[in-house]
This record gives C-alpha cells, sequence and structure tokens, in this order.
C-alpha cells in the first residue's frame, strides 16, 4: 500500500466516522458549494402555444375547475421535472376557465401573476374588486389575499380564458413559509366598483387617507391597452435599446419598486427585424409573447416565437431576443429577492 | 423702593449688562418661544379672481415678459406684507404669459409648481422636454433644473395663459440655501419628445434602466383630464369623506412620496351641497378654486369661492369647506418638509 | 415729462393699485428672492466663556431655576438680535443649574440637544430613564418626550452645572408646528434603570422585540469618555483630513441618520499646529470648543477659541479651523433639514 | 370498467401525453405545493461538541489548511444529507485552523459568519483589515470580500482555534447567483490598523465622509466582552422576556437593520433556572450555546446543551428554551430574507 493510498483509506474511514454524527468534510465538496460562476440545474426551454393548447383545452373536459380548485397545467423545466418549478424559485402555469366556472375561492402566502394569454368574459376577484381579463392584462393576487376566479355564462359573452399563472411556489418552499386557507363559500362578497383600484392608485395620484402596509401594489390589474400606449409613444419618440427594445417593468404606485415582493414583472417592445444584443443576468427568467414573431438565441440554441409561447432563461445565460416583426414580450423573474439581498448581477455582452 | 422694584431693577440692570455680550435671558421669552399652540404671523385670506384678473392683465402691458424675466403679481398674506410670502414657508403668485412670448430660461434650487389657471397656447420646457399647458394641469419645475416657459404666436392661436406659480421662497430663503443660474440662451434646446415623461414614468411602468436619484417626481405634467377621471370614478364609486369630499395627493411614480420634496400638492373633488367638517392643521395650505363655487369657513369667517379664486389657511386653523355646486379644488401647502421631520400634526374636529 | 418718467409714474401707480389688493409685483424683487448665491442675515460671531462666565454665575443668584423653568443665557446672533436664533433656524443657550435645583418637567415639539460645559453632580431625566451629565457628554431631548433636569445638593457633591443648548426653535415658529405643554409634577417618575438606553441601544445590538418608530434616536447620552476612545483610535491610526482632521457624526443607532430629525451633531480632532483648508456649506454651524487651542477662520475674519467658548459659521461662509494644541470640537446644525430635502451644498475650497 | 376507472385511466393517459411535452396537472399536486402550513425537509438535530472534538482535532493532521482551503466539518441536517446543509437555506460548520497556519485567500458572493468557539491566537482579515478571534466573537466576512484565516505560531501563543461557520450557501445555491475568486497571494495585504473599523462605526458614531453603499455591516468584529456587557446590565436592570429572556440582535450600525443581508445574529442571556415558553417562527434557527447548560424542547423532543453544543429548530416548529444555569446562545437564521420580503411568521404560544 502506498502512501497515498494509506491517506486515501484514512480519509475514507475517517469521512465514514464523521458521516455517522452527521457531518461530512467541506474540502471535499468546495468547489461544488462556492462555484466560480453560477450552477443550476435549470435549463432553456420552450413550450410552443400551437402545441399544447389542444392539451389545455382537452383538461376543461376531463375536469371541472371546481374539482381542480385550479385547472392548471404547470410547465415543468426539464432540469428540474418532478419539482413543478420553471425555475428554481418560480412556478408557471397555464390555467384555463370555462363559461360559467368558478374557481373557488383561497388565499395563500405565495404571491401569484396572472398574464392573460387569450378568450374575453372571464374575472379575477381580489379583496372584494373584481376585475376584467383581456389578453395581455398583466393581473395581480397579492400574498395572503383573498382570490377566486370566474367566468361569464356562454350565454353573456363568456369563452374559454387562458392565461399564465406565475408563483414563488419553489421559493415559498425552500424557505418553509407557507400558509394557505380556503374561503368559506365559493366567491368572496365584492365590497368595491370595477376599475376601483385603478381609479384610486393608477393615475400618478392617491387618495390622502392611503398608507401603504403592504409589500405589493394596491393596482389589482395593470391593463394591456394602458401598456401599449406607453411603449408605442416610447417605441416612435425614445431611443431603442440595443439589447432590450424598449423595456418597461411593472411598478408599485404607491413605492416606485417592483409590483409584487417576490417576482419582477417586465413588458418590453422589439421593432421588426430588431437583431438584440447578447446579455446575461442572474435572474432566471420566464418570457411570454404577446404578439409578433421571433427568435430567442439561449447559449447556443435558437428558439422561435410566436404569441402565447412561453420559454425560460436560466441564470446566468447569455441570450440574445430577435424580432422578425414588430414584437412584444411579457417577462417575469425573481429578480425583486435577488436585489433586495445586493445578489443580482447582470453583464451586457457585445 | 420696594424689594420686588429692586429685584426689577437689578434684572434690568443684568439684562442691559449681557445684551451687550449678545446675551438675553430666555425666562423672559420662554412662553412665546415655545408655545402651547402654534404661533404664526400668517392670516387667512381670499384673492377673487374677478376682481383682480384686470390687473394681471394690465401688467401684459405695462412690461414684457423678457424685461420681466417672469411676470408675476405675488398674493402677500396680510400678515406677512413686505416678505413676498403667502405662507411663512411659501410663495405663490399669478403669472401671466402672452402670445409670443418667452419668459427666459433659468434654474433655481426654489421647487416651483404652475397650477394652469386660463388660456392655451402656453409651454413650459424642463429639461430638455416641452409640455403644453391646459387649464387644471399640474406642471413642476424641479430644483436646479432649467427651465422656460413660452406662448405660441397669437395666429397660431395662442392666448394670454394665467398659472398660479407655488414656490418654496421663504423656506429656501430661511435655510440660507438658495443658488440661482441663467441660461446662456433665451430658451433651452428641446432634446425629448412632448409627452415623452409621461409615457416613461406615468403608466405605472418605468424604464429598466432608469434609476431614480432626483428628490422630485420624474413626471413634468400631470394632466388635469387624467385627473379628473380619476375623480369621477371616485364620485361615483368611491365614498365621499365627510370633512374632504374626495380627496387624491399627486404622487412622484419612483417613490410613491410627494411629487416635490417640499411642497405636497392636491386634487380634492365636493360634491354639490357638500358641508365639510372642520378640520386643522399645522400645514398652512393655499387653495385654488378650479371647478364649481362654494365657501369655506376658516377660523370664524367665511370665504366665498369661486373658479380661479385663491384662498389660504394658517397653520392650526380649522376649515371647513362647502360647496353649493360640484366643486374641483387644488390646494397645495409645506406638508413634505412636515412630514419628513416628523412635525405634522392632524386634527379632524367634529 | 419723459416717456422714461411717464412709464415709472405708470408703473408706481399700479403698484400702489396692486399693493391694495394684497398684491406685489415680482419683477421687482425677482433677484433679491431667488438670489444667486445664498444670502442670510446671519453673521459670524464668538462668545468667550471666560467673559461670559461671572454672568452665568449669576444668573443663578438673580432668579431660581424654579422660577425660570430653564434659567439659560440666549447667545443672539448679532445679525438676528431680538430673534433669539443663533442661526436663522437655530437657537442656542447656556444653562446654569445649581445643586439642590430642578427645573420642572414639560414636553415640546422643538427637539433639544445638550452638551455638557463643565461641572458635575447635574442629570437629566428622559422618559422614565435619568442620566448623569459629564463635561464632553452630548444629551438628547427628543420632540414630545417629558423631560426635566436636575442636580445634586451640595451635601451630596452637586456643583453648579452649565451645559450648552441647541434648539431648532426659529425652525419650529417658521414652519408654525409648535406645541408644548407642562408635566404636573416638578419631576416625572422614573421607570428605568440609569444606563438602561446605552446597555439597549449603544453596543450596536438592539433589542429583538424593539420597534424603531420615532424620528430620534433611543440613545439619550452618547458619553465623553466613549467619543473620546474613538476619536483617540482615529487620530493615531487613521488618516488626517485636510480640512475636518478627524471629524465622526452622532448617529442614531437605529437607523444609521443623524441622532435627531432636525440637528446633525458632530465631534472632531484636530492635532497639534492643524492649519485646516477653507470650506462652506449651506448649513450654518454653532461650534463649541471642548479641549485645547485654536482659531477659526471665518470670510477674513479670526476668531480665537479655548475651551468652551462658543462660535457660529454662516451658511456658505467659508471657514477654516486651526489647532495651536490638540484641539476637540463638538458642533451642530440644521444639515439633517437640508439633506432631507435635497438642498445642502458643500465646497472643499483650495 | 366503471366510469371511475374509465376517468381514471382516462386521466393517466392524459397525464402521460402531456408529460412529454414538460407538463404536469396542478390539480394531482395542489395541496403539496400550496400546503397549510409549512412542511420542510428539515429536521430537529443536536451536535454534542464534546462528541465531535476530536473529530475536528483530528482532521488537523489529516489535511493541511492550505490543501483544504477551508478545514471544515460541515453540520449536515438529518433530513437533508447529501445537500450541506442545516437549514434548507443555510450552511454551517465546525472550522478548525493550526497555530502557524493560513487559510487561503478568497471571495465569494455567499456571506459569512464565524462564531469563535474555543482557543486563541488566530484571526481573519477582511478587506485590508485583521481582527484577533476571541471565543464568543462574532466576526463577518461580507458578501464578495477578500478574506483570509491565520493562526499565530505556536512560539508566539498559537493554540488550536475552531469557529462555527455560518454561510447562506443554499440559498445562493438557489438563487443561482453564486461567483467565487481566490486571491493572487496566500493572505491580502492589511491596509488598515487593528480595531479600525470597530473604531470608525461601533462607537454610534460615523466618519463624516462615510457613505454606506453595502448591504453587510461595516463592523468586522462584534467582540464578546462588549456584547456580554450589554447583557449583563440587561439582566440585573430589564426585564426578562417569558419566551427569550434577554434576547439582542446585531445590528449593522450603519442602518439598524441585521449585520448581513441574508443571515440574522442573536446573542441571548438565561437567567439560571429560566423555563422558557413555547414559541415557533418560520426561519429555521442554528444555535450554539456559549456559557451554561439547560435544554431545549423542539417538538416532543429534548435536546440537552452545554457550551460549544450546537443545534438546529426546524421553521414553524415550537421550542422551549431551559436554562439549569445562566446560560448565553448565539443564534443564526435567514430572517432577513423572510422579513424583506413579508414572509416571516412567528407565534409566541403559552
Amino acid at each position: 500500500m502506498t502512501t497515498q493510498a494509506r491517506n486515501k483509506a484514512e480519509r475514507e474511514a475517517y469521512y465514514a466516522r464523521i458521516d455517522k454524527k452527521g457531518m461530512t468534510p467541506l474540502w471535499e465538496s468546495l468547489h461544488a458549494l462556492v462555484p466560480t460562476q453560477p450552477t443550476t440545474d435549470c435549463r432553456p426551454a420552450l413550450w410552443k402555444y400551437a402545441a399544447i393548447r389542444g392539451d389545455i383545452m382537452d383538461s376543461g373536459s376531463l375536469i371541472t375547475a371546481e374539482e381542480a380548485v385550479r385547472r392548471v397545467l404547470v410547465l415543468e423545466n426539464p432540469g428540474l421535472r418532478g419539482l413543478s418549478s420553471i425555475t428554481p424559485t418560480l412556478y408557471a402555469g397555464l390555467q384555463l376557465i370555462l363559461p360559467g366556472e368558478i374557481a373557488p375561492s383561497h388565499r395563500h402566502v405565495q404571491s401569484a401573476l396572472r398574464f392573460i394569454v387569450e378568450g374575453t368574459g372571464a374575472y379575477t376577484s381580489v379583496d372584494g374588486e373584481r376585475t376584467i381579463m383581456h389578453p395581455g392584462d398583466f393581473i395581480i393576487t397579492p400574498s395572503w389575499t383573498w382570490h377566486d376566479h370566474g367566468n361569464l355564462a356562454e350565454a353573456d359573452g363568456g369563452e374559454p380564458v387562458v392565461w399564465l399563472d406565475g408563483l414563488d411556489i419553489p421559493f415559498i418552499r425552500t424557505l418553509g413559509t407557507g400558509f394557505a386557507e380556503p374561503y368559506p363559500e365559493a366567491e368572496q362578497p365584492l365590497t368595491r366598483a370595477d376599475g376601483d383600484s385603478l381609479a384610486r392608485y393608477g393615475y400618478n395620484m392617491l387618495p390622502v387617507s392611503y398608507e401603504h402596509t403592504s409589500k405589493t401594489s394596491p393596482l389589482i390589474n395593470y391593463p394591456y391597452d394602458r401598456t401599449r400606449e406607453a411603449l408605442d409613444h416610447l417605441q416612435h419618440h425614445g431611443e431603442i435599446d440595443a439589447w432590450d427594445g424598449v423595456k418597461l417593468r411593472y411598478v408599485n404606485p404607491a413605492t416606485g419598486g417592483y409590483a409584487m415582493p417576490t417576482m419582477a414583472t417586465f413588458m418590453q417592445y422589439l421593432p421588426k427585424d430588431f437583431r438584440g444584443k447578447a446579455q446575461r443576468s442572474t435572474d432566471a427568467t420566464v418570457y411570454c409573447a404577446v404578439e409578433g414573431r421571433g427568435h430567442a438565441v439561449i447559449g447556443d440554441a435558437r428558439y422561435d416565437f410566436e404569441p402565447h409561447d412561453v420559454f425560460v432563461v436560466p441564470s446566468w445565460q447569455p441570450v440574445q431576443l430577435n424580432a422578425d416583426e414588430e414584437t412584444v414580450l411579457f417577462s417575469f423573474s425573481d429578480r425583486p429577492i435577488q436585489q433586495a439581498l445586493g445578489l443580482l448581477r447582470t453583464q451586457r455582452i457585445d
């Protein structure tokens, strides 16, 4: 037996001994635990809406909204199968609600965003206010607020409505801070008029008596027609950024910060034939195409997108966004967490 | 000579002696210096627009905007004559700009608000962006930003335009922090499109690259049609507060705080036949009527107002607001100063 | 009559007319109201302690602490006589308390600092905690907290004690936010042990249950022996700044901000033979010498100081600090107000 | 085949189909994903120092500090084996450094705390300042700062020194934000005197020129003798909380917040025969006994502790702390993350 072999044997005996006491040697795993660059199981992926729309609609006959509570197909990252995660901290899914259905009221610590994909007639109620969903709207259900979803009867103009759900489920699971509660009725009572939160908080004014205590925006719905109006002006008169086109982030009007404490949301416009420069950041990001057509280059792979397609860019993977037509993209990530803790890094590559 | 008289004489001799050394006895003035309730030289006052409009228009033939630099009639509080002050910390004046005129570009530490009273065609330029003035608009020129005002030629539709200026001139004078500088040209160059700041900052979204470093709102103009839309919704669907009717404060969209660091601005709606309950606060407040007709009771005195009338409520004076018709009131005060320093007190009486 | 004379007469008639309506023409006073550099009535001044100590002691036989409520000689700025102000926003005075006396309990909106000049045995009680005064200690009575002062009986070691009071009296008067109230008893009851606030808040730790809601530091006393210890280390091991020597600001341990919302306080060390470079700032500043000997050059004038001397530097006046011996200076200004509102300017000359 | 069986088969066929497209049905896992109470793999555990001290010392002859880079035995939670985690977000380990050794300089995004367990002579250098370690000291190496550890030669009084490392390694791994870099030399150069950061930032004063831009405390070392002095005063004069005894949190003197952005640290005193009431919170917490003897009841199990023992309490598990002698406990958790995001819940049980 050589010295080296003896040492190795000695170390392994030692490791076995301390293992029984709940300990391991750091020096055998230091480089994996403290990597020189971010390592992640998250992988780039794209879900073509055309390929899954049928499945979404089929779910409508497979189970009722009431039985399902939330009739959602979860988009699982190929590197995170079994974890209901699209990134290590975020969950995404496509939810269907049919005319006349109700997804019953509950509340949970997890924050949720709804980005409306297609259909009209559905609505979400949050803390006593109902808001009608329109494609492109960004709707919030803040942490620990009662919320339920519904849809008009077909006779009243209800259509199947699909939206993209984004939640911080994996993050809350990691922290061990999740609580949830069902509401005693299917729907909570409505105590405020439609459009109330927009009138109160959405006009660069606030009620004099309002005190902001939540970490989440008091605006329930950021309607697409307004967002589009801002993008329209800036695409005509502002500068087009070589990496981002025209990119706006949704803002909590009571603080100027992100609309939600754990998820950042963005809408961006890319001009026809835009060829974005490469960039990367530590916040893995989920995109949903709204208008136009183009492709993302993530690492070395190309992902072609059309309206309603969803794709995900992992932490620190270079990404380029390209548009063949005028394109609008919605996106979200855990950037507020990273920024609050001083952890976000971004790099613009030429 | 009695003991008392001897003591008095002794004290007066002492006071005379220390007076020469730059000292005075606190105990002779303690109650005035540390009063049990706020004391102020500011008095309630009202300026009827009908009574002064002629004077404002006359100023147009008395002096040019160019010669005057700013052709303004200063509203001096009757208790503060000679100090160019409407309250101990604030200045207010009515500014006239005629078709074709330019009020030359400069900048100063004093923050300024412009509340548009009548006329169309005028504009203000701030930091490279021009904004058209419409009655009811609330326009900002932040501390130390270049700004100039102009008006279209009569041939192009310019009319005499009058607005209410509000500045923190007396406050800055007290602190000894005032600086000013003229711009080398009459007008600064325009580098951004009309409506640019509204598109960038006014839609509950912010450009991703925007970093807010100023203490002032990046929005130059809060247009009246938007403000009115919010009030309209809330008057129909919200609760009417028994003291304030429906009252909104203008907000810096990048922080949720006041639009300016030293002046708060508000717009409020009073329903027809509203009889407001009495209240008081430590921030002396300037009001300007926009729509409707009514009267304020300040202390024991009644002040009837119509559109464009200006009135002022001193610190800690009880005030009731009453409306004979549907009424809209603009107001401003130094509330952000008081609040930042923990000094604001308010009381709802009744 | 020439055209010019006619114009002048016309204008004067106009001015007389609008004057009756409570208005004045801005254009006649614009440059004074919006100056290119700060203008102030405040003037540099020095009070030699040796020249006024006798007067302070004489006040002890002129009036009792009880009758006076606060037996203070107010230091009035020569440019602000009659206003009880050492700067436009600040008040300073030298307070005497004799053995066995009590200055009765009250509270007021005005914030107060006590900087102990000479003597031992006196104490201040704030919100139920008593703190013993030692020369060089910086003691706070926050806005609207009950406070009273006392002194041991001569038999128990009480000596006449003098301290420098600094309050924001003129500032509060300008804002119109002053309230005051006497306590029903001469002294408030003590509910906490001596040194309690230092133990709770002064060790870079805070009680887990503590929630900071005040704008003022929870530390009542910043003892001189601690302050001197920090200066000692830094004078030996740190760099000596060419303008300031070694200058520390007192900090609210719950926020890292100033100890009081309206007044900044500083202690600085100047090495023997230090010749400070000139600098200026918009916050008029009051100095009190603690140790050593030197002179300040304010504008063109020289002011020699020894321990306990007080001098004041107006807004934007250049000042140089020079030391003939190792020197320690305490100082205070309204810097937190200026900084909170984005108004502070400083300039290092040379 | 019954209807139910047919439905089940239909659903399973559907699940298999969508699984191939990277999707899963939310309704099958909703309750696990959005639990009514926190669920966690983390389990209560205790490491008796007496049982592992020999292993720690043995590691000194198994591998050099230089070869190991960091010679640490990782304490792995029994519910998280293989993950180098003591809680889902935190890492803990016991590090040994022998006389004359150097653990080479590097930096990483992960924040680290060192809580000194036994021995004298060792030091840590952070950003150009060296601090000597004494038992009970709490030492910080902030995110992305160069740091190395060393120990005096035996001849100079160096002894084997052991400390508890706490890092946010699992949390940074989840976010995907980890970067690391070795320093080109074994030790970084020293540019500041011993005790420099304590003198600058530790006396409730800050240098006037200091601007706090980091998320971490500028204090490198919170020495135990100071911490003990604060506890001593409060145990004699303050109230003993029925749940916590006397519990202080370490504070960033520049902000009043936690000393680190991702980890809270606490020191608490329990009187002899203290029987703490039960409480729980969502932040899993690691304890290290400093003085005394006692036991914790976590859920239903009892864990007896003596000095240097380490134990962990999972999220939302009730815990009671009991002391047989006067006891001092250090603890840390991810509370700042939970609080920054509005996720922390605590409950005091009677």
